[in-house]
């Protein structure tokens, strides 16, 4: 593993996107949501990501001369196309007017049609709490999760963000339908380890915790069995209905062909109502009723959801981004 | 187990609201609540719960006297005070307020703090739907479900919906953020049987699907472990720093004693951007790709959120409402 300068990640990246036809300012973004992903320790979803979303600009899923544009509105919401466009910039741009609208209305909604894969979807809700606001958003995916009751894979593993801001570190859920994904699945057959729960089916149907009996079912559990299978549903359907967009059994299921996918972008602002002062402090005194409360682990103190993500931010930030050789080797031949 | 003809279970638990002191239209409403839950056959929270919300204003938690009322507001957002009244009535209040605001703004929301337990959290999705809204909520309980890695009830159970309005049927999806609630523990407990999956943690610190070993540790599972963890703590959050309301760590973990809890209320107009036709069609298409999808278990076809209400609902409209003896007499007698 090398670990290499922010910097020289993003101008790498890039310098590629360049190369492949997007303007200067559009590549420069784009290549900072996939350095920050990495720097934030979102592994699958960062650098190493960044090869198949190429490969998605040179199949013409994704066409880098487009971009997002509002094509309806109504008040506080606003619908949108994102003309398959890069996915990352659609969904900046469709949460930068979800939190213009929020500051404007209390609260705003953005759906965003005809997109393309966000990759990291938490990087939307840390955006919301950057710019002080509530933020909740979803995505459709292509088919790949077994409905509970179902053999086949009509779900998408939707994932779910919610971000509340906070002066002493942002609170940021960001969570797939999928109890585990198909990459970590992979990553614990490869080090030879079960899972630490049940993640799946075996080819006989009884569930099990071996990653490579569920990758060859192709039967992973949704979070929560039944619960998370609903769940999936409704993001699915909001989103659709919303963006008047394609739904998860329109899609193609597979990852270089997904395209066209459809978004929600939620804000709620905190200041419209009461004070910041007292607001944050709520926060905090959940934040600290967590902290204070008996781990199961002695030592291990109870974690707010995005605590993790600021100590490998500022461990990435120190030493550099960590960068697996052969990918970047891969990215500096493009 | 006897079947009552609706009309007569609203109107006995009518009566009996009346005499603790509630308006006659607000019983009216209270009761139909009530009557409504046990209809659609959630029973643990319909005709079955009544005794308990009836001792809840009988020891003051819940003031029959008071009203939720509009404490602020900005654009499409309001902020209301439940004054500690009827949750079920300051819930439907709530909602009312917010398919307005979503009708005027595409989008709404309104905060609820200072209420009390709203009894099925569903009842608030039917209602948006009903009205042709997309309705998403949620509330924050007392205290009963331990973080993931912690070992105090810490976290709510916090149950979240979603609801989409179908002319052939509403899709609603009403959660909670444990696998299993007490309730169903104690009922897999009587039949003498084992959970479907594990649903928490025996005394030694073992994932178990013993409903008694749970109901002993007092360590239920948050859905999909880690992720429900996450999603509870997100919600509680949300509702406490949005309606300047308690947070669960503040609330009293005692199901008579809680009070003065926290809500969200949102709704999206599907017709605000696109044609009723459109949209309606957009739901339809999700729910016959999972009607359409093979079944894990032959002849057992896979069903949308809401699905299973509407089969039961119809049932008990045309058999009567099936109310345990015991409980009947128990509220006759109030």
């Amino acid at each position: 593993m090398n670990r290499l300068p922010f910097d020289e990640v993003q101008s790498t990246l890039a310098g590629v996107l360049v190369r492949l036809g997007l303007a200067d300012e559009r590549a420069k973004t784009c290549a900072r949501l996939f350095a920050e992903t990495t720097r934030d320790g979102v592994y699958t979803h960062g650098v190493n990501r960044f090869p198949r979303f190429v490969g998605t600009i040179r199949n013409g899923s994704v066409n880098v001369k487009a971009a997002a544009q509002r094509v309806a509105g109504f008040g506080a919401l606003e619908r949108w196309d994102g003309n398959r466009g890069p996915g990352n910039l659609n969904a900046l741009a469709a949460m930068e007017c979800a939190i213009r609208l929020g500051r404007e209305h209390g609260v705003g909604c953005v759906t965003l049609g005809n997109t393309n894969h966000w990759m990291r979807a938490g990087s939307y809700g840390w955006q919301a709490a950057e710019a002080g606001m509530i933020g909740i958003c979803w995505t459709n995916t292509m088919p790949n999760l077994p409905p509970w009751g179902g053999l086949d894979p009509v779900l998408g593993n939707n994932p779910l963000v919610f971000a509340v801001p906070r002066a002493k570190g942002h609170v940021v859920l960001d969570m797939a339908m999928s109890q585990f994904s198909y990459g970590t699945l992979e990553s614990y057959r490869k080090r030879g380890e079960q899972l630490p729960v049940d993640g799946g089916f075996d080819a006989a149907g009884n569930l099990t915790r071996d990653p490579g009996a569920i990758e060859e079912s192709w039967r992973p559990l949704p979070v929560g069995y039944w619960k998370g299978s609903g769940l999936a549903t409704m993001l699915d359907m909001i989103a659709a209905v919303m963006s008047l967009g394609q739904a998860t059994h329109q899609l193609a299921a597979d990852p270089l062909l997904e395209a066209g996918i459809s978004q929600i972008f939620l804000t709620m602002n905190p200041q419209a109502l009461g004070s910041t002062l007292r607001t944050e402090q709520i926060a905090d005194d959940i934040v600290a009723s967590l902290h204070n409360s008996r781990p199961a682990t002695e030592g291990r103190r109870v974690r707010y959801p995005g605590e993790q993500t600021l100590r490998v931010r500022t461990e990435n930030d120190n030493l550099g981004l960590p960068v697996e050789p052969a990918v970047w080797e891969q990215i500096l031949a493009m």
